[in-house]
């Protein structure tokens, strides 16, 4: 039998630490006995939170780290002088191959800094991008960057589509994925600087399936699996996916509420319309993996309840298993020896 | 009694031309007996769709322009070779002080290059932005610049923000708009160097309303009255407004069409909810104006139908009562004379 899968998880990271990250982790080892969960954080807090649960007890280990990096904090400072932080403490495990991957709900600045500074980065890989799935209406697609980088130049927007295709390809199964840039319309002319001296490049990556421009529009029709863009683009994509469903739906219940006859009509249709609704909500799809690291770290929304960490955990299982960095190292090694 | 107000309207433009303009100058006219609408296009043509209506004859005028430009046409080259189309026709008409304004749905390439080199910028706007108004929670919001002008400087997007300030107060009757500058987050420090080095400018420019940065989660929620942002982010953000609202429907529609139950509630449901998606359609809210013209452009959507082509033309007569070029002339002039 290989050595078991180990994750980390930031305990004290999140708007919900420590308990959902704590019952995430009792939740993902009550459904795999193959798997090994670490919980970094400020032991005595863990501890006590995790006596409320019976669980395979083998399968859960804290390790203490006494300080936490708040949401406020500015990254780089908060990373360099809080050694002895949860988040730190859980990166250095990565780095040390103690563990397969640290996930956290924490500052996003500071999961970017610690991912670069003590992670590190695979060779050729410049600029780390963040990487969530975000729903459509066929099933997802990976928006590539959405944070980490932004003013990336034409050539991190190329590693970008590399990495994101072997994620699509191997994580979510999608063969052959199609790989498109976010643009302000579908013709090659079209763009800003960025855009159009990324296009050609694109057009010529071989390893990739290179479809052309997408504009935004065609995102939540699922009109590519791959979607790169530069990380402000990236960034305001996906909170706006969040904004405007938010909206929506909340318009949508006043118009239910707005007529009795409306009103009887919602409270028949209300379990499907939840359960749909639920289908187009981006937190279930796990976290954000910032892609091109020496190891995996990834994001949770800020907000993660006990299912988005199990989520996140599996996630960084089947990274694991799926051998994704090792095939990115790959890749690019191919490509470096073959320009030389 | 004041001359009366005369707006030109693109007959040939869109993909429901020349049957949604004429009847959205029909539906005008019978509205308001103190406006003109002249219609630019092949005559024959649009005299055959105008004799299906009965109309006030005196409030409508063709004028007669043989070609068309195409949807795929390369915008300078249209604008430029093809000197009698109803595009090239029509703004001459407003250079020449003959109409108000110019309404069309056809190619906003061809919109956006003609506005500036045959109606003209005034002076003191180097870029004239596309400005839609978005549907919010609470009402609507000015989205300013969403696809005139690429890789913008910082400059150019404070001058937006003083533009839209006067149209949100003027046109949408919103005392002191609040300004905000799109952002990936809402401290100062944040953003990419565009956003870095417009912020502190827009911060010290006392004839603005300015609230900070805005994160586009808070867009729908109506966070800020005008949306300051460079063209490519700007037509990311209208363009998935338009492709999520979409898909969520459908996909509310599917889930409320999955069980027995809910397609009973549905059934009974669906007039109030119809009504409420209607209000958080971007359309309704007419045109798009092009900003800081010598005389007003509006693009309209390409699938524009008469009623949005009539809303346009309102917008256009309220643009021209309330002023708004001689206001935004005014203060651009203050401005530069203070500066001197």
């Amino acid at each position: 039998m290989p050595e078991a899968i180990r994750v980390c998880i930031d305990a004290m990271g999140g708007d919900n630490a420590p308990a959902a990250p704590v019952q995430g982790a009792v939740d993902a080892v009550k459904l795999r006995n193959d798997i090994k969960v670490v919980l970094v954080g400020q032991e005595d807090v863990i501890q006590a939170e995790l006596s409320k649960y019976e669980y395979p007890s083998e399968q859960i280990e804290i390790v203490n780290a006494t300080e936490i990096i708040e949401m406020a904090e500015h990254p780089v400072n908060a990373i360099r002088t809080k050694k002895d932080s949860s988040m730190v403490v859980g990166m250095k495990m990565v780095r040390d191959r103690q563990a397969d991957a640290f996930i956290s709900a924490g500052s996003s600045g500071a999961i970017l800094v610690g991912g670069q500074t003590i992670v590190g980065r695979i060779k050729g890989v410049k600029r780390p991008p963040l990487a969530p799935l975000i729903p459509t209406e066929n099933g997802v697609s990976l928006l590539i960057d959405c944070g980490a980088n932004v003013d990336a130049r034409p050539e991190h927007l190329v590693t970008f589509a590399k990495m994101g295709s072997i994620y699509m390809e191997h994580i979510v199964g999608i063969k052959n994925p199609r790989v498109a840039i976010v643009n302000i319309g579908t013709e090659e002319e079209k763009g800003n600087n960025l855009v159009k001296e990324t296009y050609p490049m694109l057009k010529e990556c071989d390893t990739i399936n290179f479809v052309g421009s997408i504009e935004s529009r065609e995102i939540p029709h699922g009109g590519a699996d791959v979607i790169v863009c530069e990380a402000f683009t990236g960034n305001v994509i996906l909170k706006l996916y969040e904004g405007l469903s938010q909206t929506l739906i909340s318009v949508i219940k006043g118009g239910l509420m707005s007529t009795l006859k409306s009103k009887i009509g919602a409270a028949l249709a209300l379990p499907a319309l939840k359960k749909t609704i639920k289908s187009f909500d981006a937190s279930t799809y796990g976290g954000a993996p910032l892609l091109g690291l020496n190891g995996l770290v990834v994001k949770t929304h800020g907000n993660s309840k006990n299912t988005e960490i199990k989520n996140a955990i599996f996630q960084c299982i089947s990274f694991s298993e799926n051998r994704i960095n090792e095939k990115i190292k790959e890749q690019l090694a191919v490509e470096s020896s073959t320009e030389e």
